[in-house]
Order: structure tokens, then C-alpha cells, then sequence
């Protein structure tokens, strides 16, 4: 068995964000990522500071931990990092939960494609707008699409911080029209440790992103999200 | 054509609860309800307060209202009552919107069935719980669930003020294991005008519902939900 690298294996929680917002799940995050968003929430996934916290791990390794945290209270697992997608073993953990019952969601930007790509139950991809300081690569992102299709597993979601954010998540909707497609605002404050001001100002920019799809012709039939688990618990790590 | 008598048409904005959370959409509100829950924040479709804003109104001049409210800005409609499962004639109203390329949603207590439940494309069935006040029938919920299975369109949803309640769900649950299943935290303070206020309970009572997931083995395969829409705008109507 590969082994992956994984930072944090916590839960049971909901997951705050895209298309399963509010299901029950368990998180294994993953270490590593190719993009370095100027916005990231999870940078100790790759900036260095998280490094002492990785542990190898092969699928059944994992599957133990998983158990030892969760009990028989979960039925669900949520792959992230990072970038997920950089690891080819994660397809050996997803068939593993898969012979358990478990389901499978995971997000990544879309910047590579992993054939196991197909057997996740909720696959995210989440191409990075402008404000990340991130460049899509849309003949990789294209393919992935085309190859993910007729899986009908797959939505997109675009996190927005401004106008030019926006411009980008409309872009993306109207290249991949019969994908499901979210729209989530950005957290721009992921330091703030005052969970009180930090749940108004999001829900203040919630707003105006739900403003903005309200007046766009060309944003119909999409879907607007808070970051739930933010709007909750804030900047802790680990709920 | 037959009318349907209309509370209120408005939009677009974003579905604030349940499988579709998020959408965008315009709501169309009937008048009349079966039921009488003790903490419905519709009660002015049923308690007499909003009868002289009552209009009976033909599927063709509900879909002419719908265009002239929101423009090119929608294309899905979310028809929400009260208990439009009253009303035989929104058959012909979700028809007319399928010829115009409208997606559909509806929500109803399932307390009666009608054939044209087999053609919304997100129906949500959402039994009250005991804090209602109300007596589920069961045989009716069975016929109608058992009738929409083949649909794949359906989910439930019940909103949770207290453990009784809570209790409730896990039953719901356990009954009908495959069909989608939401819970929702009540908003027990729907005269509240202090927005901030409201926003902190709603999400202090949303969190003890999630806690309480987390917690049960026999809720596992499920979504816990905030109602989004009072986050953003409190008790306030039309929005
Ligand atoms: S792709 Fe995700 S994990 Fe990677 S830098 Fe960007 S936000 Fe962070
Ligand atoms: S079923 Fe809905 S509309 Fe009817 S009384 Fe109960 S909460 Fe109000």
C-alpha cells in the first residue's frame, strides 16, 4: 500500500461548504498543494509550519484513525488538503471507505486529474479567481470536466472576494453550463479570533454576494453559500 | 384554467432552506393551510391576517407577474405556501413553468397528496414535529413517500426546536432510510426586529442541533441546516 500524507483526521462535524453543505462527515486532510493562494485558509497544509504534524499513512492506517476518532457516528468522509488531487494513493483509500459504506466527497482546484476522480461520491473542483493570485490552466481544467461528465458526481465552486471574482465565477459557469454550480463567498479574515464580528462581517459579504447574483442575467441557476462552519466556529482549526 | 389564491410573488433571491439552500430562485406564496403549528412564521396565509392580500390568479397570470418581478433575473420558482398541496390547480402552474424552462420547487407538511407532486423537481416534505403542535398521519406520509420514490426528486425536512423534536426526526429518519433527509433549527423568535441579535440565538441553537447530530449513531446520513435567509435578513417578509 502508497501511503499519503495526512495532517489532521477530526470528526464527526458538517461540512460548511458546496454542494453537501451541512452533512455529517468526517475531514482527513491532506498535506501538499501546487497552488499558493494568496487567501488560503489551510497554508500550514503547505507553507512549512505544519510539517511536524504529517504523518504517513496508508489506507488502513487511516481507515483505523478514522474509526478510533469517529465510533459508529459517521458514514461520510470528506478528503481535503491542500491538494488532494496531487496524491495518486488517495484512490486506494476511497475504494477502501467504499467497501465500509462509507460515501466520499473531496475538493480540489482542478489543476490535475486523478482517475480516481470518478468513484467520489460529491466531487468539488474549485478553480482559484483572480484575488487568489492563482492562473487557471482551463485545457486541464476542460479535460477533467469532460472526463468527469458522464459521472454526474461534480460541481464547481467559485470563491468570491470582489468584482473581478465575480467576472471570473461567471466566466467558469457559462464555459461549463450543465455543471452545478456554487457560488461561496471569501473569508478575508482568517486571523480574526472574535467569532461575534467575524460572523457579521461575513454574513455583511454573504450578502452582497447574494446582491451581486441577484441583479447578474447571467448567474440563474446557481447556488450562493456562506461558509457555514465559519459562520459557527470562526477560525478554529480542527471542528 | 383554475386559480390559485396567491399571497405573494417575489425575487429573485435564494432559497434559505433545505436540498436546493442557496439557490436562486422566485417564491410564489399560496394562501390556506390544514395545519396550525404553533410557531409558523406564515401564520398570515391562514389566521385571517392576510386575507385582503389575497388574489386568485390563473397559472398565465401568475407567470406574467413572475416576469414582470424578476425579469430575464430567474429560472426557477420555488412555490411555497401555507400548504400548496391544497390546491389542485398548481399542477397547471408547474406545467406552464416546465414549457418555459423554469425549474420548480415546493414545499408541504405532506398532509394530502396531489399527481402533481410527481413533476416538481425539488419537492421537499417536511412533517412537523411535536413543538407544532400537530399529529403527523402517518399513512398519508407512507402513501405519499411511497408514491414519489420512483421520482428520486424528493427529500425531508424537519425543523427541530427541542430534544422531543429532535426525537421526532430520528424516527422520520429511521422510517423512510432513503430519502434525503434534512434537519433544521427553529426559529423560536420570529417577532425579533434586532437582526444582529437573532443572527447570534439562531446560530447559538444551530450549533446545539449540529452538536446533537454529531452525537447520534442513528443520525448519520444527514445534512443539518441554518435557515439561511434569516441569517442574512431576520424576520423580515419579501426578501
Ligand atoms: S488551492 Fe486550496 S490549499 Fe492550495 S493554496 Fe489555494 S486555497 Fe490553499
Ligand atoms: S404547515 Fe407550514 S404553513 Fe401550515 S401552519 Fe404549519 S408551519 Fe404554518
Amino acid at each position: 500500500m502508497n501511503s499519503i500524507p495526512v495532517l489532521e483526521i477530526f470528526g464527526p462535524t458538517i461540512q460548511g461548504e458546496g454542494m453537501v453543505v451541512g452533512r455529517k462527515t468526517m475531514f482527513v486532510r491532506t498535506a501538499g498543494c501546487d497552488y499558493r493562494c494568496s487567501w488560503c485558509d489551510s497554508a500550514f497544509t503547505w507553507d512549512g509550519s505544519g510539517k511536524a504534524d504529517i504523518q504517513k499513512m496508508t489506507a488502513d492506517e487511516i481507515w483505523d484513525q478514522l474509526v478510533a476518532v469517529g465510533g459508529e457516528r459517521f458514514d461520510h468522509v470528506t478528503i481535503s488538503g491542500g491538494n488532494p488531487a496531487l496524491l495518486s494513493a488517495i484512490g486506494e483509500l476511497v475504494q477502501l471507505l467504499h467497501t465500509k459504506g462509507i460515501q466520499t466527497a473531496l475538493e480540489t482546484q482542478g489543476s490535475r486529474w486523478q482517475p480516481w476522480m470518478l468513484d467520489i461520491d460529491d466531487l468539488t473542483l474549485s478553480p482559484k479567481p483572480p484575488s487568489s493570485g492563482m492562473k487557471t490552466n482551463f485545457n486541464v481544467l476542460d479535460q477533467i470536466i469532460e472526463q468527469l461528465r458522464p459521472q454526474n458526481n461534480t460541481s464547481l465552486k467559485v470563491v468570491v472576494f470582489d468584482d473581478a471574482d465575480f467576472e471570473y465565477a461567471t466566466d467558469i459557469h457559462s464555459r461549463y453550463k450543465d455543471v452545478p454550480f456554487f457560488l461561496q463567498v471569501g473569508n478575508d479574515d482568517i486571523t480574526s479570533t472574535d467569532t461575534v464580528a467575524l460572523t457579521q462581517h461575513l454574513l455583511g459579504r454573504y450578502e452582497w454576494l447574494v446582491d451581486k447574483t441577484i441583479a447578474s442575467t447571467a448567474m440563474n441557476n446557481v447556488r450562493v453559500l456562506p461558509q457555514v462552519h465559519t459562520l459557527l466556529w470562526g477560525n478554529k482549526r480542527g471542528v
